[in-house]
């Protein structure tokens, strides 16, 4: 299903080398301001460009298609399109025969019969979150007091990052990171019981952007090694303030009012420079494949922003079934 | 929302020390054959007994209340029920203004404005996974020729699990655990693009279950460390078998084809026999708390097959949705 | 889908001659008082008994199964079942073979495999009501300054209804009949736009009720007869009210403060004393067809209060939607 | 919510002078042929330009902008956009304050706190039904040897319909109309039982499309008047055939393998030349109103291919929730 939320609700749509990508949200509160200015800052710490990552370039300007007027929000229905224009097919038209090991090449195959836009991963590909992004913008206006912050804390198993990058550069591979992601100033009580735990929609939502391969909340896997007494948080304030954070702010699938703390594993970027080994689907025979074409060394590196998006959607979502946010923004 | 699923959906209810747990089910092909008697293998692996879990006996028999006639499913809502009959309420009454460190006790009174059931967790209790290992038992035959098995691998950090649980008894305390699950005999191109990915889908409902504070797929957060060449699996039949598996079985959130793996990381148990610090919420001041009344030492021993059942409902739902599970069984 | 709502949520089940009939509600706010006795008087209204009305009579009496804790409502989900206990069988079993025309019998024996239960009609009996009824009563309290009020204004064409029923029961034959409700001290701008305009989810649910096989708004079907001049309402305050109420209390889908109206169209009972004709699926011959066993003369006699419950759920939930019920009732 | 369907499932946006309208469509089959031509006839039966439509002409050119490629769809969302061209905002700017009897200014703008784009009825414009009916394009392709025929068989309660629109335009006035859809070769067996009958569904639908006041199935608001010994229909046949049609080709909320039969009642325009009276929100006083701009003289005749559109929508949801359309079409 290409939706997801509840009343702030999500669908998205796109192709990496077709005419376009993007989102359609609804539930969005009327009277929120809104503008292409907006989506500017976030959009460009997504975009390409940094080492480590691929020299494709968009220009990746936001049109607002629906749902705002005189510079706010209706109500109704906000579709955000993002337009394609820097891309290269020629590149990808050999991979519907010989499927790149790491990449959905095959699994979309099988799954859609050959009819998938293989081009630069078609629908599969990490050029989808620019509509994460996207609605992870206006997710984050509505969260006004409510900070989010992402950043990549390793990338090929160092702390030294742009060290990782470089050295990954220079032996044409690739490395992936890892990201941990603070969010503070929630309230208590978000969540619903069982099925939608904080847990539940965080997770579902981070692994549906691409390369994910692992999350965890507070102590995390850490935890399965603790002792109950070493990971029990002491409460120590009426508000629900705890001496440690080793639940990671949550309790029994709920917010429990202390910064919300996750870790996400990022794989490595799928795309390298050398040669590796596949099955050619034709000849029903093994063999070599060198991919070329424009990709990033880390892809970790563009993570942060879209895990803070994804963040901010499931928060939203949760605060306005908590009548936190209100469906008219005064 | 306590739903879960498109087509094979589950909702749940209940509580601890209520009158009743269970789980009512949507979408249950017709003409699968069904009696209480194909509970009882799950339920008993789930059930407390073992060295490490808690003391409290339930006879946990299902009640199969509509749904199933002369022997089969019927096509209509499976509707499980399980009595609540061996309780001791007054074990827990005065949680609700002392909160224990690590429980739902706080959130769950703020989110529900103290008007929860906090009896043993009351909602939020792990009794309620007595439902979803219900319903896996009947995804699980839907599944016919997929085998799904999960164990603890590690608990408190060590491999020697039975050691750990004593060493834990002795000290009045509680430990965590690694679970690993393992699938075989998927088809390749299960899961939907972007929101529905298979990652998306199994940790959103593994983190449903009580305790479960990590999960990651293949080798996961190893991942974050690795080089691209180490981590991509080269694919080697055109049946889209890899000479390894990094990925668990999974590119591109569709599955592969080949064994989908994942491990969890399960929290130590909540309640100690030590004393805590916590917050005296009529006082508002900090308190002593020895938590009392029967528990277990290692909750991780009794997640497999919760975790098992979670995952079978995952794919039974993908499965449906693919149209390899029909909607009449022959 | 066995589920409605998008906050205040129901999930039915149950069978006609099964163990049971109930539903499961989630979303239900924490607060709300509720006892068995709340549920009397509109069970009361449903049960057979009345002239017209089948012989069969159940005791009805509610199991609150979850959800309720010291006699409020605790914010989880709540199960409400009815037992089945008095029921004959043995009438039934012959309907297999030879469908009932104007019954379920054909179509369900062809979508579920002939796998279905048949008893009564099994999951497709007007006996599923019963949960509809219950669900309306909680969502009757939360909504509870606002008025719903539906009764029989027609039965078998006649607006003096004992007589109808009288003159049917004579002729062993059954009687259809048209259902108006009215809703007062509603808010304006209620309802969804689009796909959940409050036309859209009234008739959704409306339809689910067994026998429905019509319904209008407001002037309905003598709109599409009318000029635009007579049909318009004009506003007369500044609060939204209407000299005449041609729209039924709606527009664009919202509605508009006036009071809400909509007609049903009941047909008439399909089991009659009088010999039809049918095919013996066996056989494959078409043969006559007496139907047995108790059954009701005019259905519609015991609609009123299911569309009541009907109504008041969809409203409810939109009122949860608006924050216009909170998720904790104070 | 702004979205429909479980499997085959649209999302719709958009408003009559903003930017654009159209549809977002999910679950699609993989390789199903489709390009813009396809899109032609359906859309220029549903434009402005017959008499007593209004005079406003837009190309109503469809952008396929993403889930197809190569001239077939890939199985991914596909995404259509209608671009809106010919608008002329200063029309309809006084609205804000001075609602129009019959529109949705009133109640869209007390929903939306005054934040939506009132423009030509803004998001409840009857524009957005392009959207429905492109979506109904590929429904209609999907459900290949199922016909579904829409007409409008009265207005303004004539049977004459180009004699009742004459008159009507002659005196400045608008006009309903009644509509009448038959669907052929459908399958016994679909739909889902209680809420998702085929009535519910239906409904749920072309309630959606503004202006519709009123639906019946089969002998619908007749059958209330009707006998059980007139209105059952026997069987004459093993597949199901029906001497009669007073059912429509529904029982028990499931189709029945004959005729699918409904009627829709269309209410006269709102907008009419005529004066009105209504309420100025900000004197709050009573004023006369003269409603201006382009506008149809008899709504309903565009309607056909819009209901005709909603109806293939939810049957092609139902057919591959049934496997009788499967998701990748060969």
């Amino acid at each position: 299903m290409n939706s997801f939320g509840r009343i702030f609700r999500i669908s998205i749509f796109g192709e990496s080398h077709g005419l376009s990508a993007g989102i359609l949200i609804d539930g969005v509160p009327a009277g929120l301001p809104l503008c292409d200015e907006d989506f500017e800052k976030d959009n460009e710490r997504r975009r390409s460009g940094a080492k480590g990552t691929t020299p494709r370039k968009e220009a990746d300007k936001v049109k607002i298609l629906s749902g705002v007027f005189n510079g706010t929000t209706t109500g109704a229905p906000v579709l955000l399109l993002f337009e394609n224009t820097n891309t290269r097919s020629s590149d990808y038209s050999k991979f519907t025969a010989i499927p790149r090991p790491g990449h959905a090449d095959f699994t979309s195959s099988v799954k859609f019969g050959g009819f998938n836009d293989y081009r630069g991963g078609g629908h599969f590909s990490g050029r989808l979150t620019l509509g994460i992004v996207a609605a992870g913008v206006i997710a984050k206006k509505l969260l006004n007091n409510i900070t989010i912050n992402a950043s990549l804390i390793e990338a090929g198993g160092m702390k030294d990052i742009e060290g990782a990058v470089n050295t990954a550069l220079q032996e044409g591979d690739s490395i992936g990171g890892m990201i941990e992601c603070r969010v503070n100033g929630l309230p208590a009580g978000l969540g619903e019981p069982f099925f939608d735990s904080v847990e539940s929609l965080i997770s579902h939502m981070i692994f549906a952007i691409p390369a994910i391969k692992g999350i965890e909340f507070g102590s995390g896997f850490s935890a399965a090694g603790m002792k109950g007494s070493e990971h029990n948080d002491n409460i120590i304030s009426p508000e629900g303030k705890t001496e440690t954070n080793h639940a990671g702010g949550i309790n029994g699938g709920l917010t429990n009012g202390n910064e919300l703390i996750f870790k996400i594993a990022v794989k490595p970027t799928s795309s390298i420079s050398g040669t590796q080994r596949t099955i050619n689907m034709q000849t029903k025979e093994m063999t070599d494949l060198q991919v070329e074409g424009r990709h990033d060394t880390c892809i970790a590196l563009r993570v942060p922003v879209v895990a803070e998006a994804a963040t901010a959607i499931v928060l939203a979502d949760l605060m306005m079934l908590e009548n936190k946010i209100q469906r008219i923004i005064k």
